[in-house]
């Protein structure tokens, strides 16, 4: 068995018009899940599910459960799912909260989008998180990054940390080598029952 | 007369697919650029032209010489010009430094592409700008940064900085705001016989 | 007379703790001022009193108003108007929005520290705000950013933009250049009765 | 045994005054590293050794050559390996690509400093390294960033991707969050025999 890479070439997935979590912050994000085998991983607001995949990859004997109340990212997620040979995602097409309550309490929750219910979301989230289970936020909207810091700040026993990414692609240009921004991206990532 | 604003909107150039210096790095270079009323301008590697009509606005008694290489940018700064109104920038289709030859010395250089002539064109720049000119060069390539700082480097009776900013627009989504990041660009600003 | 640079080297200024918004950054911000050589200045939690002297250098003719509360930011604004030679500089030890009551309605209005009361800051001066005047706010807080992005998607009759700014110095190190990263700021841009 | 963390707090480190990988930038290039129980690493211009005790950590079974040529630095490897408890670290005083002679080949190379024998350090760890290995250059100056990319377009068999890493921490302060920004870095990671 070849070993994961740190992460999936963007080009692995397919994507639509559907925004999706880029390489390298999916580095980022997945160093700090810390999948294990047979982990049970939320990914609310999944997108393409470009994060579920990379979860499920590290988690073959656990379950990856991927909500989005878009039919479009459902079904490619479903399609991402599939080209990696993945039977471990389950996908929920559905609205965070309420489509969490039947499902076993998580180790790592992604927390990707809302859709406006995001304080319900990370309330739900951060209750039923496992002992030492992470809870990490991404966040491309000042608001989003605001009312989760506000709630962060209240939560006790959590080792929290937060960081904008701003990363610039270096790709070559024939014999040079030209400058791209990726967009920045800022992350919250919460331990239950960490230190820092 | 209204007051020229810091810089003009993206929206009001024609771009085709020649890329453009962004607005926040517009009001950012022609902030060092310090047009004069009067000032003989040059945009080498003029691309769109939108630094030639920001500058051609600020030196209506003046010229700007917008050169590029490439025939659909030199069509886009014609168009741009006419857009503007603007009857002081003259186009040039060629390549720097040779199409330099019989321009008037420049009060202001911009140099945002050299077709592979980098150092002659720093050279020549420098040597014909006038005193108290200004000479500022956009890089997106690491090469070209590189080149152009072992170009500064070896200058002297010139005041050299040189930075790189990485703009993220907050732009309004409803009711929220969402962080788009733009392009890096590394500036290089030198001006003769100045002091940092 | 000597022509102001785009602004002033950091090194210029006298600091002792109080923090400093850096030269790049004024650059940038002084841009969006525009400030006229009759023009009447707020700045509002002016810290060092860096963009007081910009802006006052600006306007030889007009009044620039320093508010902070704290006292060691006042002596540092007085002591660095006057190694500028500028005695166009009132400085107010006190808290807006209370301190802004007796001063003339300004053309330009700063806001770098509220002392907790941002909203009524940004009310009051967007109320005074002479017509075509600039409110120009700057946040290294979430929240500064967040609360601001609330006040200005509420105005009407302004154009609002804003942007991050993560400016990167390369520095001279020997015949190399090091990166070094200045602080990010957030700038919100406010024209009144303008259009972006 | 308690998993490893993505990687350890800055401040669990003694640093005197030499520059250190600072925690979120050690998360990324650890994930890239992806060093194995049994690997051997070199740590190449280690400074505090943080990168070399990350990667002790991880590899309880293999062994980590840390390089310095300076005493501070192996002093400081030293002790900070011996408070993580560390036996798996060799602390070599001497300059690359020298004092590589005798060590046993790599499965994983951290380059951070050169000593100005950049070109000679990057031909040796690439011919050296076992198949599947990885190759990581981190850098902070624009020469040593050119200079990489220039070596490592000329590789053949190895994935090459690069990329500049600007983190912004997002810092509690009482009931608000300050943006800090960390200094850039770039990085160029190679994989032998690898896709990219």
């Amino acid at each position: 068995m070849r070993p994961i890479l740190p992460a999936i070439a963007d080009e692995q997935f397919q994507r639509g018009d559907v925004p999706m979590t880029k390489r390298e912050i999916r580095v980022f994000l997945m160093a700090h899940a810390m999948v294990q085998p047979d982990d049970v991983v939320w990914d609310i607001g999944a997108g393409t599910g470009s994060l579920s995949v990379e979860a499920a990859l590290r988690a073959p004997a656990g379950t990856v459960f991927a909500m989005d109340g878009n039919t479009e990212a459902c079904d490619l997620v479903r399609s991402n799912a599939r080209n990696f040979g993945l039977d471990n995602i389950m996908v929920i097409e559905g609205k965070a909260p309420a489509a969490l309550a039947g499902l076993p309490d998580p180790d790592v929750v992604f927390v990707g989008g809302s859709g406006g219910n995001l304080a319900q979301i990370l309330e739900e989230s951060a209750q039923r998180l496992k002992p030492g289970g992470r809870l990490i936020i991404t966040a491309v909207l000042v608001e989003t990054l605001h009312d989760t810091l506000q709630f962060t700040s209240q939560l006790t026993d959590f080792a929290v940390e937060a960081c904008g990414l701003q990363v610039t692609r270096v790709e070559p240009v024939g014999q040079r080598h030209m400058l791209r921004a990726l967009n920045s991206v800022y992350a919250v990532i919460c331990r239950k029952g960490g230190q820092a």
